[in-house]
């Protein structure tokens, strides 16, 4: 074997922030001469058996690559991914201290349960028989993934057969749809329109009744639902949820509902479950998020809820998958829960604390983009904000392609330092005009953060008028 | 909703080990009486729409499921899962621990590059650079993976398209076939065959190479090669591994090679990485994982690593599965792969001293399993010893349906209290005979787990005789 004099060089320790930076080209090629052991790229790729599977064709590109690398390479203000920049509360991290000190049971370091670690599903189980108001067993209603999207991967893909249709309502969390294409199932897309031109809260977006039953027929699968909703951040009411769960039962359709945001609902808004619907629970797989409910996205911890006879087929996607998630997170996780459902109600619960604070960054990002000549559509949960920019008359024509959020976006991360991300990103290609005029803040954001990004959003909006 | 009177006393506070427990019926039925809400099941299954997709029809069964709460339920001295029950190194744990300090970094608690981590995939790709003897690319040649089991998912799962073959070497790790079925690919299986009758060593056992060549043809799109081999321990010599490559050139066929014992080689055996040979990298996807070299399979971390026309494929399921892994273990992983890689040929080289504390424990296994009558075969590499018990005469005929080596394993778990695993689940429904004479022993133990095992294996012999 050559020898690698070159490798210490390539081998560029990261600094604390730029561990989270694709660093293209940390080896340079020309360091790289391997002779004989160097062979040719595979030059008949075009005729070649060595391709991707149909399933993935036209799936590559995602909104988050692009932005998430433009972000760090512009060292802009992060508005844009929807993570909080704090620490998690103490209740998970203290917990995960405490299993990985020396003495600690190192079986928590190895393999645990496929569907999820007893200690956790037990936690999830005795919770969420509260929350929705029936029994959920710990075995056979539970499974625990990798984040809430691992828990969307197996509910579509473990249901969906080629040519079965999934109703999508618009705008949604990105990764529905591919993950319904790679099912080799056909989206149906409906969109939440706003009331009129002008509103400016998210309970005036709604869901067209005779538009939403003219997508349902013998082919429709599953549908959806994402409450509170991202990017917009609506909460559906109990009668709006009633009219999609009539639907589905008239249809025999599973609805998949997305929860993630469960916490996060701000005064005066009431969240409700579609498992707890009359007739929902049956046909309902409830999807639940410890990296949203504990401020810890990077921890990638998930659940599934639901009957056995739903859950049994994401269950065994994920032991052919995965088979079995972290088991120290899951742990760590489950201490948390216990911690906080004894606190269930008390001020001190991270429930009740996280969107108390949450509201104040939201009406402190209200204010930032009025003040910045924004129009922002208030959300009722959730910790995103979309606004709108056409009304500011910026020339964005010279940043890059595609519609005109993907250039607003490029254009303020760029000049201005402050990243967000595009709405049309969340809608499909024969929507994508709704959500063009509108752009998405996240606000988990630390005081700090909201306000260096208030400075720049200001200071750009006196531009604009000077 | 109704009062939960009886949440306190479901919230049963897991101890130490029944953490790892199924905690069967931990919520009474009759404790939820929960009247209009608790709607009637769904009674027209049979007609329903509700139901697993196609492709995961008949994948419901794993080998895992039922021995793992087997081993829990008998508290048996667990030699069956592939784990240790010892800590990982602190070059890890430690690093782990700094990660989660008060003050230091909160976005490791955050979403990470989707495809790795950059820190670990530099790392990655400066360690395999060196190993395979080429250069890796971290960011188009890495993707970062929930254990090598996702890594095995995505390669397959992305590459094989309905009707596709892919050749698998038996035995083989479980989750090969069921993963290319639900990809509704077709598994073609050929087994390593003993010499004779009276082989002692996995050296002994080969691949037939015009058995192997009646197997590809223009369907075959895969081949996946274990090295060193799970259950068996062998190790491919690079003349087997070229029969191998050339017919993989041939007929332009990828390798996907799952290569996560790398490390765990004993004296006098050699490990050669298919990807380094002629021609090879360009259609070989290398699999790997932390768990495996960092003794610590429940942190669920893997990787892939190959030509970028192959990775981009891995990646774009990945993007649309689980989207990324958790920060701060792969921070973790980077930081320890960064140490191990600077102590590289030192003898405190956790890459060193594990295999060299195991090649310990595999003789140490070896005798006892001498010493209780049974016929090892001995490992090349790897952590397991397949033994044949059939000589022995024992009347296992009570110990549940199926073939004799899970009759076998049942009766040592429940009778001895040592668990282990039946060599027949390595195999395909054709071929299982071929590994009905085997059970699987772990050695990746504690010295003292082993002593224990072997007192119970020497009296159980003892009673044999007497």
């Amino acid at each position: 074997m050559p020898r690698l004099t070159s490798l210490k060089s390539l081998y560029r320790l990261s600094s604390r922030s730029s561990s989270f930076l694709p660093a293209a080209n940390v080896i340079p090629s020309s360091s790289f001469q391997w002779g004989q052991r160097h062979t040719r790229s595979v030059e008949t790729m075009a005729s070649s058996k060595l391709k991707a599977a149909e399933h993935l064709k036209g799936l590559e590109g995602s909104v988050w690559v692009e932005f998430v690398k433009l972000t760090t390479e512009e060292k802009a203000i992060n508005l844009g991914q929807g993570f909080p920049d704090f620490a998690p509360p103490n209740s998970v991290t203290q917990a995960l201290t405490e299993i990985l000190a020396p003495g600690s049971n190192p079986l928590m370091n190895q393999y645990t349960r496929s569907y999820g670690h007893a200690r956790l599903v037990n936690a999830i189980a005795a919770m969420y028989s509260k929350f929705i108001g029936r029994e959920v067993d710990p075995m056979t209603g539970v499974l625990v993934s990798v984040g809430a999207y691992g828990s969307l991967y197996y509910a579509i893909n473990s249901h969906v057969n080629p040519g079965d249709e999934v109703i999508i309502i618009e705008p949604f969390f990105d990764c529905y749809e591919p993950m319904v294409r790679m099912a080799r199932g056909v989206p149906r897309f409906i969109p939440l329109r706003p009331k009129n031109e002008g509103v400016t809260s998210t309970r005036d977006f709604y869901l067209d009744k005779e538009e939403l039953k003219g997508l349902f027929n013998k082919k429709t699968k599953a549908i959806i639902v994402n409450n509170p909703n991202n990017p917009l951040g609506k909460i559906f009411s109990e009668e709006e949820l009633t009219v999609i769960a009539d639907l589905c039962k008239e249809h025999d359709v599973m609805c998949i509902s997305d929860e993630v945001y469960e916490h996060l609902v701000y005064s005066g808004n009431k969240f409700t479950r579609m498992a707890s619907l009359p007739g929902m629970w049956d046909r309902t797989i409830t999807v639940c998020s410890a990296g949203k409910i504990f401020s810890a996205t990077g921890w990638k911890l998930g659940w599934s809820i639901g009957p056995q006879h739903l859950i049994k087929n994401s269950q065994t996607l994920h032991q052919n998958c995965v088979y079995n998630c972290p088991t120290l997170i899951q742990e760590a996780v489950a201490r948390g829960l216990e911690l906080e459902f004894s606190r269930l109600g008390q001020p001190e619960c991270y429930f009740l604390e996280l969107p108390r604070e949450l509201e104040e960054k939201r009406n402190k990002m209200e204010k930032v983009l009025k003040e910045s000549s924004f129009i922002p559509i208030i959300p009722e949960g959730g910790y995103f904000m979309m606004a709108k920019y056409g009304h500011l008359g910026v020339d964005v024509s010279a940043y890059g392609d595609g519609p005109q959020d993907y250039k607003m976006v490029r254009y303020l991360t760029k000049t201005q330092g402050v990243a967000t991300i595009p709405c049309s990103a969340f809608y499909s290609a024969e929507h994508k005009s709704l959500g063009e005029p509108y752009i998405r803040f996240c606000f988990i954001k630390e005081d700090c953060t909201i306000d260096k990004a208030a400075e720049k959003l200001k200071a750009f909006s006196k531009s604009l008028k000077a």
